[in-house]
């Protein structure tokens, strides 16, 4: 069995995450406490910078009869088993879907590609909602069977009032959130009240053409590329751990449009790759960098 | 310290391979052994294609203080602490390069690619000699500090005479071998008489265009990309367990020549890179597939 | 103005297509006698696989005030033109998009691929219906506003009536056909009453994997990369000449059900640009090869 | 015959190179005028950014016996076509080999990989000399059969004469330079008095990772690709028209020496396809773009 690599939910297994200062026997200790408790390692990831005294990363996917029932006393095991360690560490049931929230705007490629992948079976997520400051796409997302929230957009002032609308929306019902190429720039305040990761994807092969209109520089500058990137939203616009790029070629025959159209493939599939990782608790955050096991 | 993707020999580490029989317990009793001769985990890749009975793969380096003096111990170690699974092991010292072997003919684009890697310090290996049935790039290969030798490549009955002289080159002095496109096919004597992995590179997408002359087949089927695949040498003339392929997009303005030509770029980066993981003990076989870590 | 790179209609633009014997002088009698009409050329391409004696390929599109009216003068034009040279040649009209009829199976990957992108203008074509032996993609196919019929597949005697069903709705009504995943063999009777270039795409890099489960094929084979292949239909299953490809990298992870997924990324990527290609004119037929201008 | 897709040099052929204000009828004109002179078409390129008024390329290759002995009376002819048209425009012999320089540094990856090419026949170039800052490279240089002169490099007020004496060397002996990994910025007024195209290689995807240790960057940065862009040198720093580029996937395990490792794969097909470009005179300049047909 190769849970790592199937986008579907499996019963009765857990995802330990660990991460933190590198000590030698960490390895040992994770499996001999795993296999203690009746459990077996199904796939196991690891990473370090440097062995002596650098940062440690480490993925394990075990099975597990019952674990969710257990889960408590599994819990303090873990916390038991490392508490001599210098590590943070989080556990996940594989068998639970995470509830993914969709901001879109006016368009669809993005959206409706997710909604697609969801729908048939190759995205480990419930969709409770989408919301959009704009209403075209409403009556497509409604035929997901999945609920649309329109939300206007608005500057100034009342930003904060729009942003707290969505708030009201979001909060405690999803565990994370994507924006599908949606628009608006999300304000610091907003982003910490949400409290959960946001995934966006931006329209370049970031860092290059930061900011707004990243297809019209492209073809100012005359690159022979084009890319996407789909990174953790942070305050610093366009500057978050990046989870997925790729790129495709063009020419000079092609307008900025044109590039626009290339590069809607593009950014739908780095997203949905950035999306499955992120839902398999596959990528994990240092700093402004990410580890993709 | 990234062991895993490095190209260069790793002083005082080991790499453990492990594939057999899936049982639960296998990580838990390697990394506790690992912790109790004194080494440290530094790469840990695992993989089972069934969690309850069926196959399991494993490749874990570790650091470990004085691994050459104390080897016999270590290795009576990893054996009691295997002797309960049903696993082959396998246990190398990553501080030792591989000897390897170039075969070649008249073609030097994989041969030079080899030997300036190489050179550049690119590839963990020693090259203690260059075999080929053409004279023509001798003084290249002697220009780099490789021995370079001629054996003639005959047909008919004299075909086993030239196979035994190859081999009297070979025997005892290397670990592996590389066809560097050449142009013989070595007979299934040989190869059990040789006694160590030979990797080849195919020009074409295999299985697609099996045999000779696959630019020119690829040309008449009219394919809008061209690939290159390393693979290990079996008796089945290009059925072996396949490490690694690449493709290249072409049109139809080009020519069976243009398509070799622009094929050479893909052969010599496919083969690159299978010979770097070869050497790195990346390359797990298992029947007619590879396990690629 | 670049023509040859947009997806959209020309309004009062024709592309003339000429293919057949090489001869010195074609460029300048095709050129002239665009001039001569009062068009001018905003995209030409040509390939000649030998300058003396070979076979010619050319695609010009031009822009002519009132070509639709002047149609029947512009094609004498061409004609008196082209009389002395032996060639066979094609007189489009880019502001009419082709009728594209979809023939589908349960799969819905490539079959929502080309809605969608119609619907958001990347395909300069008109759907006038979806045939499908199933009636699971109803719904989804006239929520597009696209005319959805289902003819059940039978196998034995029946087959040609169900054939004949499809003829029916087919027949006069479209320029091409797009096997969407159409998991039916089309008979030799079929296609040559069809009488309309019918388009596949094969779930595999033709020719590795010819016929059926290509993806457990691939699995079983071993590869490293896995690939789609748009093909025109022919009598010769999976042998007509090839649109376009291309590959994605897997690994040794993969089970094959992985690699169906993977694959079907691919698959409506290559699907869509051979559609695209066609609808354009780009595709010139020559034999079992494509010439893609 | 495909011209266009061989890198031979091409006896009896010529290549027409025309930019400039986009008219009716150009394509008739040249062409025309190609079959009045004798002349035989076996490629044709053209782009227009628009068709009214906006901006033409085209470039033409054809055959045409005693080309080298005609040309005069030639050029008269095209000049002659051409004075209607607001057009600039150059003829070339493609039987005669452009002359190239390499400027080097320490590194030899590019430098080698563009002499190993050149020996087996993929540039249809002739290399009259490398020029280096160091020595290192000196013997595998001239084993090559290709002149090596050391011009170290100076900083301060002494720069100029060092500059002086690469001048010396290069002008009116090449045709164009190679900057294969210089690790030297050189100052406008060299360029200038250079006079001839100078073409770099730039170890980054531009504009991303503009200036110094780019790998450092992108480490620093986490992207999940490294690419590598060539282009013409201009005053500006890596600001300069790109004629080709790409990219390779990388992960977080890899460092930034393992990322200078990866993309000097990248950087030496990206620069030998950018002067394989430029020697077939397939690369036209536009401002700060190119348009390489």
């Amino acid at each position: 069995m190769s849970p790592v690599h199937t986008p579907h939910l499996l019963p009765a297994h857990a995802c330990l995450i660990v991460q933190g200062k590198d000590t030698p026997g960490i390895v040992a200790a994770v499996s001999a406490m795993i296999t203690r408790i009746g459990g077996n390692i199904v796939a196991f990831d690891q990473y370090s910078d440097d062995a002596r005294g650098g940062a440690y990363f480490q993925r394990v996917v075990f099975h597990r009869p019952n674990f969710a029932a257990d889960r408590p006393q599994i819990e303090q095991e873990v916390a038991r088993t490392l508490a001599d360690f210098e590590l943070a560490w989080e556990l996940t049931d594989q068998s639970v879907p995470k509830r993914m929230a969709i901001l879109a705007s006016k368009q669809d490629h993005c959206l409706l590609d997710l909604l697609w992948r969801h729908r048939r079976g190759d995205l480990p997520v419930t969709i409770p909602m989408v919301v959009s400051n704009h209403t075209t796409t409403a009556e497509d997302v409604r035929s997901f069977g999945v609920p649309f929230f329109h939300v206007p957009s608005v500057t100034g002032p009342d930003k904060a009032a729009s942003e707290a609308e969505i708030l009201k929306l979001l909060v405690g019902n999803v565990d994370f959130v994507v924006l599908a190429r949606y628009m608006q720039i999300l304000s610091g305040d907003f982003l910490s009240q949400l409290g959960v990761p946001v995934i966006n994807i931006h329209h370049s092969f970031l860092p290059a053409f930061i900011g707004a209109e990243p297809y019209k520089k492209a073809k100012e500058r005359g690159v022979k590329l084009i890319g996407a990137t789909s990174h953790y939203v942070t305050d610093d616009l366009d500057e978050g751990p990046i989870i997925e790029q790729d790129t495709v070629r063009v020419t000079h025959a092609e307008s900025a449009t044109e590039l626009a159209r290339r590069g809607a493939d593009v950014e739908r599939q780095v997203l949905s790759r950035a999306v499955l990782w992120h839902a398999q608790d596959r990528v994990l955050r240092d700093g402004n960098h990410t580890i993709v096991f």
